[in-house]
């Protein structure tokens, strides 16, 4: 009951469309539904299933490299894992994806102060020929400092770029770092270089790189690409500080190894009225090699589960769907996410809204949704119940729900992005400090409260989202 | 002038021996040496030296290994440097250690959850089998559960000890990690354990494992031996709570290669009035070799060396003389430490006062000294110097001056401590983040201002502070 002037006022303070909330076609939640949720969320701060789940993925199969073992041990660990948990409905859909490897990986500073450097490949990387590249670096702060450069500054030479990223609470700097890591490899090989380094896309201070998947353009040679810790690439630019030439060499194992076919395994807790219309939510599966894949992204599954076990100890399913997918293969190319957009975007209208979670598990400080206008009103009824959580509704900014989500989005479906602070989330991302202790159970249990809110409404609420096919196109450019 | 009215209250509140302050045998601070340490002190904090000669070092020469090229090539830097610097006086004294090398290093959780895990061997680690060392873990919590553990439960397996420290400014919990690295090893295989594994002697949480010398006790089979780093831990523990047994497999190429000569390295500003009598201090120049000993210890040399510079522009050379040492090979037996102390502990009197910096550079909070109890109102004039410095003067806790000069100590030198804020340093200590980075250049600043204070005072002082065979004998036990 404490909460109904602070639901009130939001409704309030969201002038858009509340004008026109007598008018037909206007989705709305029950107050019954508003009070579960509210139940919901009170009991997700005391809840640790998304924990428990957490913690035995990154413990009993950590490193989920796609087309490794792990890829299949993983999803019969998450298929016997919902099947535990009590999901009505538990299959799996094939994803088929190139396979990359990583055998070893070494580099070093050859002259004029020879040392040990700590770096590691990017997906997609070629190996080095036996015995390793040498070379001499050439340097650039920017990624577009490299692409403003000569060929002939370049060709033949290793380069080294060494844009560098802030913590932020909205992680925008990754856009720098991530653009550098997928992009830069393949405008250095265009230019005739002969291998790549970047400082890594994070924003720690710590001796362990950040991996990542790198793209190169089509015709453009594949080069050796690896990532250097901030403190190697600090050290790179002292040398070269000094004015002399400096030669590196780089070792790199790794490389393409033929095609796989794994699954996105998929969970549902099924809808007692509209049991084919469904909340879509859940994680990917698959993570990098170099931690245990803890918080990217076995949390961002755990926090759906988390939600969907809540509901599922109601004494009745809602009226829709809620669907868990454990998507495969987000990391070299969000394969699994694409698979679904295939599969399941011509019935669009279906997946009502979508959120997935991929950006660890530190407190949600706000929302954002791309839906239809007249949904908006339910979106401030949700919002009311999450604003206890801390989170804010942003109605400006449009999430789009989620990498894994972005074929389906596109297809059409609504979508709520819920924005954690990425404070510390990037200074582990694609590390082998991506493990369990960085994860705050407390803040844990809040990510749960939210999903379980937004999952339970979504599938409550009377009207949709506007999810249709075409339904947002001409949206993505908002932001 | 605005720091008299400190100075006068700092005398007043030390009671022990101000009453005595007219007898003779006191050694007492020239109202005009204070003006000049003053005077250092400020200039210290506008004094970027240490920092470039710790950025040089640490950029140019990193990974200090004993017995390494880098051995011979950091003596010759250092030697230049110290040249450059103006000190009057450059010369080396050869130190003899055996040397300790690592080649590669892995291990693995064969079953049930087969994973990698991150290692670094401890020095002086013997080398595992070709192919590696597998075998069931038993887990201890602490030393002391090691230690009273029945020999038959320890037989042929592979000890986990999983002892914890806590950050603190005194980091007094490195007394738990630094026991454990150094003795757990040996106690496992005086029972008969096959290998040893430990939770880093660290603070942190990164996926960076802390190295260190274990010493194995005469008569006791040396064991690979290997420390995890914390996430690494508390995974094999989580692991371990499963209740299944748990298999690992070690693979350390590592080992004994032959002794080495190699040197202490002693620059000295020659004093005017009592040259042969001399203030000592210095850090010591070999490092381990994951990081780039930045931290441990090319700071320690450098704030000397900073603090040293800034007394040699002075119009004229202090009393006494002021020794800057580069210590041979502290890490696997403070040898260069050792050797200086049994080349000069005959004639310890001339070393009038010792203090050596071996801590990281973060801020100084307080100094203590062993020292003769006529010289404790120099000392409290000293610390009355240093109090703007945010520097306290325990006069309960008796420093010892630091490793390095433990022998000088023991032979009768009087010696002080610097105690450092060791919140953040060992998170770093031993493992690849020892790097400049950490390095914090206005901390770094105060630390030379307390030295070339320290330093200045000792050279210039009237009478001694009690250096002289066997004055402190009996001491020791007290902290």
């Amino acid at each position: 009951m404490r909460l109904l002037p602070l639901a009130l006022a939001l409704c309030f303070a969201i002038p858009a469309s509340t004008d026109a909330s007598a008018a037909g076609g206007q989705t709305r939640i029950a107050p019954a539904d508003i009070a579960v949720a509210e139940r919901l969320r009170d009991a997700a701060l005391k809840d640790d299933t998304a924990w428990d789940f957490t913690e035995g993925l990154s413990t009993e199969i950590p490193m989920r490299m796609p087309g490794s073992a792990n890829d299949l041990k993983s999803r019969e660990w998450v298929t016997a894992k919902f099947k535990e948990l009590g999901f009505d409905k538990v299959w799996s859909e094939p994803v088929t994806y190139p396979v990359w490897v990583r055998r070893s990986e070494s580099a070093e500073i050859v002259s004029p102060f020879p040392q040990k450097l700590v770096v590691t490949a990017l997906g997609n990387s070629p190996a080095t020929p036996p015995g390793g590249l040498a070379g001499e670096i050439v340097a650039f702060p920017t990624l577009d400092a490299l692409k403003a450069a000569a060929a002939e500054s370049v060709r033949g030479k290793i380069v080294y770029v060494g844009a560098r990223m802030v913590a932020r609470q909205d992680g925008k700097d990754y856009g720098i770092g991530s653009t550098l890591r997928t992009n830069g490899p393949s405008i250095a090989s265009g230019k005739g270089a002969a291998g790549f380094l970047l400082r890594s896309a994070g924003t720690d201070h710590e001796r362990l790189p950040h991996t990542g998947a790198t793209r190169f353009a089509d015709g453009v040679a594949p080069i050796p690409a690896a990532a250097l810790s901030a403190p190697d690439a600090e050290q790179i630019e002292r040398v070269l500080a000094r004015g002399q030439p400096v030669r590196v060499k780089l070792a790199l194992d790794c490389g393409m190894d033929g095609t796989y076919t794994g699954a996105n395994v998929i969970a549902e807790l099924r809808g007692s009225k509209q049991p084919d219309e469904y909340f879509l939510t859940g994680g990917h599966l698959d993570s990098w090699d170099l931690g245990t894949g803890a918080i990217d992204d076995a949390v961002g599954i755990g926090i759906s589960v988390g939600a969907a076990k809540l509901i599922a100890q109601l004494p009745q399913r809602p009226a829709r769907s809620i669907r868990v997918v454990a998507w495969a293969n987000e990391e070299s190319g969000i394969h699994g996410g694409n698979a679904y957009g295939e599969k399941h975007g011509k019935e669009v209208a279906r997946a009502v809204l979508g959120s997935e979670s991929d950006l660890g598990a530190d407190r949600i400080y706000k929302m954002s949704a791309t839906v239809k206008p007249e949904s908006r009103d339910a979106l401030a009824q949700i919002a009311a119940v999450l604003k206890p959580l801390g989170i804010d509704y942003d109605t400006q900014f449009q999430g789009k729900g989620g990498a894994d989500l972005a074929a389906m989005h596109k297809a059409g479906m609504a979508a709520v992005s819920m924005h954690r602070d990425a404070t510390r989330y990037f200074a582990w991302h694609h590390t082998a400090n991506d493990t369990l202790d960085k994860i705050d159970p407390e803040q844990l249990r809040q990510n749960v409260a939210a999903y379980a809110v937004l999952a339970y409404l979504a599938a409550q609420a009377d009207g949709d989202f506007g999810s249709k096919p075409g339904a947002f196109v001409g949206q993505d450019k908002k932001n």
